[in-house]
Formats: C-alpha cells, structure tokens, sequence
C-alpha cells in the first residue's frame, strides 16, 4: 500500500481527497492535517467522514508527513512554496493542488499573486500535472503541480487543435462556467446561499489567473506563440461542475470531432461525445471524467468545442490522483472508475 | 381604467401578466382564460392569487374579451395568428407574447416554427414590439409582437454598436444563458427540479428560432446586411433570468460603454453600470429593468457586453405591460416600477 | 408624505424595507444608514436599487434620523437597546425588528442573548408588534418590538386555538423550516451555497431565542399559564420562506378550520386556506402574507396546523411595515399589497 | 461473479442501481430493461453511463433476465407482482424495490394501491427487506420487499425504542421531509425545478402510502399493538435525501441515545451520532448509511429522533444491493463502501 498524507484537509478539494482515496485500493490515507482543527478527530471535518477513519487531526509539522509515500498539498496559495522542498528532499513526492508551482515564469507568479516566490528550485523542477499532455514526464516528478479547474477545461478542449492549419489563434474565446465551489469553502458574503442562488454573474473581465496557466500550457502544442484567448469566467448556482464554451475560428475542412476523438483515444478520462450529444455537468459529477462535444457552426467560421468536467475530481482532487497513479506505476484509473452520481 | 384580458393565464408568463396587471395602477384585469381549467376560480391557477380576484377562468370564446381595451396572448406558438384578427378587426389592441408576428419573412417562420402562418395580413400589420427600438411605431400599432427573452437581451446589448465603424459583423458571439421558467410550465422530464439542478447544459447548437428574430431586428441598425451571429443558448439551474455574454470585435479608439450609456440615456428600464460593476441576473428579478455593462477586452480586439434581465418580465410579461402603455399613452413605467426582490 | 429611515440598511431585512418602503405610496425612505458603508451610495449596497434613490448611506449618529417619522432598526440584538431611546424621547417612532424589546422578562432575554439589557424603560414601554394580536395597543406605541420570523408563524398559528376546550396544552409540538436568509447576511461557513443546497438539518435543540418569545406570546389566549411546547427548527436549501407544521392534540368536536376562519376574518393578511389545500412557501413569497391550513388527524387526536409566511416579509420587514401602516393609522394594506412572484 | 439484471433501469431508482452495481466487486451487470428505450444502447439512459458498459436495453421478456442470479424490479407498482412468480419458480432470486410486496394484509394493498393483488402466493413468500429488522429471514428469501424511503427512515429511528417501558405508543409523531427525486422521473408539473425550488410543501395529509408499511413493520417491535403514528411527509427543494424528525413521548429515565447506541452496534449503515451532533441530509449523499440523533427534550417529556438517509440509496438501490449482499453470502457492505459526497 502507498502511503498518503493530505495537508490542508478541511477545504473543499481536502475533503474530496480523503473522499477518493478512501476508496482507492492500493492507496492508505495515513495524515490529514487541519491548521484550525489540529488535535481532534477527523469526523469533525465531516461527520460523513465518520465512520471511515480513527485519523486524528494534526498540522503540518506532523512527522508521520514525512514517512508518506507522497503528500498532497490542498492548501492556498503560498503555504506548498515553503513547505515543499523538505518532503522533496525526503524523497516524498509532492502533487501540489495550489498554484504556486503552475507558472514557469516567476514574474507572471508575482504579478498574479501578488508575491515573491520563495521557493524557484522546485519550480523548474516541478511538472505541470495535466497527464494528457505530460503523462510521461509526470512519471518521474518529483513535485507535480496540479492545474486548476478553468485551467484544466479550457486545455483539454483547445489541446487538439492548436496545431492545425485553419485556426486562427488570435481569436479565441473561451466562455467559461463553474459551479461556486470553484471559489473555495472559507465564508464570504458572496458565496451565500442567498446570494449565489438563482443568480448568474460574470466576473474577473479584467483578468483570472488561470489565464497565464492556460496560455502556457497551450503555447507547447502551438506553432505560433502569440496566442490570443479571451478568456470570462462566470459563476453557475451549483456547487459542482465546469462548464467551458469554447468559440475557435477555423475555417479548415477537417471533422474536428474526428480530430478531437483521435487525440484522446488512448485517454482514460476524457471522452468525446457522438456528434449531436452535447455534454452536460452532471454527467461528470463526482467523477474523474471530462466530456467534449465539436460542433461545427453553420452560421460562421467556428467550432463550437463545450467541455465539462468536475471541478473538485478532474479540476482537483481526482486529478491529483491520477497523477498519483501515474507517479507510482498504477493503473491511471485506480480509484476513480465510479460513475456519476445522478441526480 | 382599462379593461384587460389575458387568454393562456396558466403558464409562467400568463401568471406573470397577472401579477403584474393586478399592481397597475390604470389596468383592470377583466378576463382570464385557460382552455385546461375553464370555469374554474382564478386561484386554481395559483393560491398565492387567492385574495386578489374573484374573477373565474373562462375560455378563448368568451365574448367578455371583446369588450377588453386589450388583450394578451400568452400561449403556444400557433393560437395568436389564428385568433388575433377578430380582435383586431373589433378594435381590441392585442400583445402577442407568442411568436406568431415576430418574423415577417413568412418561410422563415415556417422554417422554424413547422406549420404554415394563417394570417399574412397581421403579420404586415404588426410592429415588433421592441419599445427601445419602435417605441413610436408601437404606440400606434394595432398589434404588437412582443419580442423572445433571449432575443430581448441580445438586441439590446447589440443595437447600440451596430452601425459603428471598427465593429466586425461577420463574427459577433452570443453566449446566452437562461433559467428554466424560459421553456414554459408544460412537464417535461429535462425541466424538473432533478433533471435541473446542479446541471448546466448548452442546447440548440444547430440553431435557435430567436435567432432570425434578432437578426432581423439588429439589420434595421446596420449598414451592413450580412451579420453573422453566433448565438448558443444554454440553461442556467435557476428558475428566472438571462444572462447573454456578447463578444463583439471591435479595433475601434471610443469607449463603447459612452456610446451605450448616451443610447439608452432616456430609456426607461435599460441602464448602463459604471465602469467595474457588472450585471448579475438577481438585480432584475421581478423587474422590468435590463443592465448592461461594457468593457473592452484587454488581450484582444473584443467588446464584452454583459446583458442581464428577467426573462419573464423584460423578456416577456414586463415588456407587454410597457407596449401597452405605450400603446395607451400611459407613463412608460406604470405599474413596472418596482425594486427587484433580493434574497 | 411619512418620513421613514431604516438603521442598518445592508442586510436582508435592511433590504427588504428599502424594496417595500420604495413602493409604499405615503411613507418617504429619508436616511439608510450602514456602519461599514458609511458614506457611500446606496446603490453599493445593491445594484438593483440604483436606479430608485439618490440616497447616500450614513450612519447611527446622522441627525436627518432624528427628523424622521419613524425609525427602524433592522441590526443585530444589542444595537437597538442602546440607541432607541433618544428617538423615542424625541418623538420619532420606532419599529424594532432585532428581538431587544420583544421579552418583557429581562432575566429571560439576559440568558437567551448573553448580555445585560441597557434600556429597561424601554422595554416596558414596547408593544409586541404581532398585529393580529395588539393592534390596538400598536396604534399608540412610541416602540414597537417586531416579532421574530418563527414567532409570528407559530403564534398565528397557535393563537386561535390557545383557549379552546379540548387542547392539551402540555404538549404541543412546532416542527419549523426556514429558508437561510433567516441567519442573516454575515459570512459564515454554515451558510455558504455549497453547505445549504441539497442539504436539510435542524438546529437548536437544546433550545432556540423565539421560544420564550413564542410562550410569552402564547399565554395571553391562554387560560393556562404554564405550556409545553417542542419546538423544534430547521434550515430548507432556500433563500426565503418559513413553514410550521403545528401537532396540536385535540379531542374536542368542534372544527378548528372554521374557528381559525372566523379568528382571521377581519385579518388583511392572514388567510384560511379552504380544506383540502395546504399551504407551500412559494404562495406567499415576497408578500406579506400568512397563509394557514388545519387539518384534523384521522390517526390521533392531533389538529395539524400548517403556517407559511415569507420570513423577510410577514416575518420582518413586511410585517415592520404593517405595524407602521397601523401607527400612522394608514391602511394596513398600504404598500403591502403585491402579489406573490412565481416562480 | 454474481450476474443482476435490473427491470426498469431508467427511473431514478434503476439508474442509481446501475452505478451501484457497476462499482460493487462482485456482481455483475448482466441485464438492462426499459420499456421505453427497447433495444437502445445504455448510455440512452444517460450519458454519464457511456464508458462503463456496452450493454443494450432490453425488455422485462428479455430471455436473458432468466439466466441471472438475480433480478431488482426497479418499476412502477402493479409491475412486479405481474411478472416476479416466473423468476422465483426459475430459482432466480428477486429483490423487488415497489411496493407490490411489501404489504401482507391484501386489503391494506388494495386500499393503498387501487387494484386487486394479482399475486397472493409471492406475497406470502416475500420477506420485508429492512436487514437491520430482517436479516436472517433475508438471507433465504426467494423474493424480498425492498421497503419503502420513509419507511426506512422512520422504522429505524422507532424500533429500538418500540418495546421500551414510559413511551407512549398512542402519539407518536413522525414529521418527514424528503428530497424531490422520491418522486420519481416521470414528468409532471408539480416536480418541474421552478415549481419545487424556492419552495415547502407538505403533502399527503390525509394519509400516505407508507404508514401501513410503517405500522406493520414496528408492531414486530411492539408489545402494544395499537400504535398510533401520524406521520406527515413533506418536500424539500433539493434532489436526495429524507430527514425524518420522529416526536416519542417518553417519561422513563433511561437515556435513549445508549439503547439506540447499542440497537445499532453491529449494524454495518446505521450509526448513533454522538450527542450534541445533529444528523443532516448531506452527510449520508450517495450512500448506503442512515445516521441517527436522540435528544431528550427540556421541555416536555419527549424524545426527539432525528434520522437521516439518501432515498435512492439507503432508501432504495442500496437497501437492495444490500438486501442482495445478504441473499448471496456477501459481505454486507461489499459495493457499499463508499464515502457520502460532499457538497
């Protein structure tokens, strides 16, 4: 059995972690840590956790931490940057759910947030954990820094195409949806019941962070490197669930769908939908699984790419744990075969 | 006063027109009709009508709807057009909230709608009622089409901009989200509560009836004739609002929110948000209002117009109770004055 | 014109009297304060009330208060106790929706809200503003404790029956649902979206601040002094609206449908519902209504009595406005006589 | 491998079997009936299924249901009992989730169920399958009754008390809530998300299918055998999960909270939460556990048990699978292991 610990186990993607890897056959969830809770037992994170586990509480100076196999950092931003090199060093390997180790350029880290990087060593040396574009590389990580929600969406639903003579990259847009969970479980009058409920907003038009993170993974499967992408993210009353519209000029002759269903053939996670399915959140909830449809627009030069996925499995947590498994030679899908909770 | 009939009360836009019409200050709700509960007390529609009325359900014959100043249809597409012209011919005013008179290209209506139209004549004869486009042709128009939900919002974001240089017509996006009152109150297994909620989903990609509405409505604010639009609705796990996303390029040097603000300056219900604040749907619950904010896109050649109203008030009920006051010479705010209801 | 302010304008009460007092035809909304937004416009409180006031929001010590008509507390507990007496003492009337004037025991309100009460004058001198109790004695008050949300449901619902013969006064149990605008509008990880939706819990157990309220309520119908009642609350996933299901055990022959007919008769907002309809929270949503069904149990000798109101409205603002309506001897409709919104 | 067929796979109860199934190490999936999508793929049903199984839908005459070990009805009433006596006489082993068998008193079936019973003999046969009252007289079973939703919530929170001196049998009080999806999928008005979102409703007042099932299942328990429960179900606006607040008059000295502590202590889904901890809906999400509060009320002499599960779940497929562990010699929890999800 490998052995996992968890840092930072309270929050949303903390509490699907323990979630998934208490059903993962090859795995042992051995430390949670709970900076506020440190010191009692694990059921009060949840007492649907209850009956699963004696886990005690600790912080993250707990050394049981550094006899795991691999911890997994589901903390904010700036807590995985000084804390991650002593796990490295101990031959721990690291999957990072923050951001702090996403962006290669350490300006582009400061400028979005709003802080020196403290920790540049590990940046270089840290894969970015998106399997279907660095599987094999993540193998070897020692530290893989998890994308994000948005992030992972708008990727696996442009990836394919960045390489094709019709696109225009100049024009993209992305119109992206989330379920409010997406914006983390700390309490703020925005994230209400009585405030998110039957409402729509947009937000962030003058910039998310996840955009440089996407940019970045894209500009490896782009010839050109100028790449422009309009990217608005909107908040969904739910809790779960991404939802990317992806508007992509092209005025090639290929089936995209053909294209798109190629490239992800071999995927274990992402699917692509028969033509005239549309994907739709909940047939990802809870799930590892990312759904694609390609349609081509009869009234202008565009496909239409829609893209769901979980933002706490495949844009978090189940993510993670698919890096995990790769890391440790498992089977990619160890873990995360269930299938969707409907409704 | 004066004497009001609704025929089709039933459904979520009939129930609207009731609510609202019992609040106006200058409107006397003499019929109701609905074919299922003919005969029937007005409170079997809805107990939360109770008090109000003793009014009880009548029929489309009912000949009390002759002596109305005005009539409402609020019924499926296909019984305006075979019962508007003796009401008419009687010199009884009618709003349609259908969209039998929407579209004057009478094969483009048969395209979409999948019967043949039975009255040409009225379809000659009726304004297109878009109070912030054909305010004096509706007042006196003997009957008037009342505009989509969808087809509201994005004219509205769009008419401004139409005719100015820098704007590219040939690749205008409308990502356009709605709540599920929007596809009516008949049961269906994809409307309800489980099938809804914490889902979101895109339909109609291979087109949508407002479609034509708005293109036909935005060519009389073009100089260019060929406008390509993107138009893809999806369905917001709520019950009321539109939120449309408008992604119009434009290489222009002006700030677009002036050209917006100075448009809609004397406009009743649509208003224009201070630069940094953008709409969300709950502003407008049960309100007549549309807010639109505008900003330009700082990684491409895109105006952002974020639309927002309720679709059952501005994009239906609301919008009826303005045409007639217009329509009556009543103050254009009449009975639609009210605050939005917020939680 | 009445002059009103409202002191404490940014939470959902707060909202709410600004919504309602807007539409009022003879009530004039003059100051809003808001302690953290002190100086600002009072759209930042909301966009959706931009376009209705030019107001800029002050604060407890703006001296336009004290021009007022009347003032309204809509702040947490321990605010009112402390600043309504110079009002009172110049001539303003005050409505106080925060439960500091509603117990006339002092030991009892010092145990349920942990503090020292500041004002005892004050408390002899409030008149409990349940108006289908003390209307007449409201009438004449210089202050008005407005009664809490789950009071009013179960006093309306109770109050008919308190003297009858037949009721066993002894156990008398109250299982209430409220919508989570209740709690208020301060962050708190219990209220977040992704914690009430598709989630019910209840709370309180081991006691909740509306029962003594509610007994103290209850004894003046009742020719027993000393009642049990379980009352038990809990959260539904919704913003707004409270439902009490009242087992009340009874073995007389008598009607009780008829009795709380006759009780209510003259009520402007309290409605019998006709036997054989049972009341749903959404009747009565954004009104300022009570509607009541009562059934008696084929099973045991209980009368189920079943309440709803909004509890932003009949349970706080709407009901604050009402006992102004009847203080300035308008009509006790006036302003509150909308329907409900549907959906 | 065990090989299951399932009988109406595509209602809520059906689907939620086939993802428990899918998951559950030991079973295999082998048949797939619906009426309606004869001869479809499986993914028809909902495109969440799409990776999991190649399956083709069938019908109930599908020869292959006859070569299973065993087959789950997962239909409409009045189904089952037509159809199940060819199972049991062909040694398949039936676990029938309607409630065509649950009831023994014929009479009582057809007062409930509006038709004659068509098949007395398997009714005889049938055992109740509430494990934790049941589980030896399961184990052999040819056909099991899966209970009923609200009956298990409710008969789990009252038999461990059942038979105790100081309660009072002659008013008990169940007052149960449960999530819309205990509705099933089939369309109607009533259950459409803008008719049950934002709302409260009780129903059933003048009685309900399950209390029978209820009173037959308790008076096992009960020395006494005139129980009267009232039982008063009601609908929350959210998709999954029934919390049943049950009022026990009781004036003995025991604490309850130990008698069901020690009721339970073997049970593999149904725990006692510690004093103090309050059951809520989202704890047990997705599944198969029932969580149980006992509070002595301060103020009159009554238990409050608070009960909790997920109806398609614990209060439906996986009560069956469960039932299924049981028949087979499985371990009862096998393919139920899993943690609830959250949110």
């Amino acid at each position: 059995m490998i052995s996992a610990g968890v840092i930072g186990g309270s929050g949303y993607a903390g509490l699907e972690l323990i979630r998934i890897i208490s059903a993962h056959p090859e795995v042992e969830l051995s430390v949670v840590t709970s900076r506020a809770e440190n010191g009692k037992s694990i059921e009060l994170l949840h007492p649907g956790l209850l009956p699963k586990s004696k886990l005690r509480l600790t912080d993250i100076d707990d050394p049981n931490l550094l006899k795991c196999d691999i911890v997994f950092f589901a903390t904010p931003h700036g807590v995985a940057m000084k804390n991650a090199l002593r796990f490295v060093e101990a031959g721990v390997r690291v999957v990072d759910l923050s951001p702090d180790f996403r962006l290669k350029n350490l300006n582009e880290w400061k400028k979005w947030y709003s802080m020196d990087h403290s920790c540049p060593t590990l940046v270089d040396a840290a894969v970015y954990g998106l399997p279907e574009a660095n599987r094999s590389l993540i193998r070897e990580a020692p530290i893989v820094a998890n994308p994000g929600c948005y992030a992972t969406a708008v990727q696996l639903g442009l990836m394919p195409v960045m390489g094709m003579d019709g696109i225009d990259h100049s024009r993209i847009i992305a119109d992206a949806k989330s379920g409010i969970s997406g914006a983390g479980r700390e309490a703020s009058q925005s994230k209400l019941f009585s405030e998110v409920s039957e409402n729509f907003r947009a937000y962030a038009l003058d910039g998310h962070r996840h955009h440089p993170e996407i940019l970045q993974g894209l500009k490896a499967f782009s010839p050109k490197q100028d790449i422009n992408l309009l990217f608005v993210p909107h908040v969904i009353p739910a809790s779960r669930g991404i939802f990317a519209s992806l508007y992509v000029p092209f005025l090639g002759n290929m089936n995209l769908s053909d294209i798109f269903e190629k490239w992800y053939q071999d995927s274990a996670f992402v699917d692509v939908l028969p033509i005239g399915i549309n994907p739709e959140t909940r047939f990802v909830r809870g799930t590892n699984r990312c759904l694609i449809s390609v349609t081509h627009s009869s009234v202008s030069g565009n496909a239409i790419v829609l893209v769901v996925l979980d933002n706490l499995v495949k844009g978090a947590a189940g993510q993670a744990v698919q890096n995990m498994n790769i890391m440790f030679d498992l089977s990619e899908r160890a873990g995360l075969d269930n299938l969707c909770i409907v409704p």
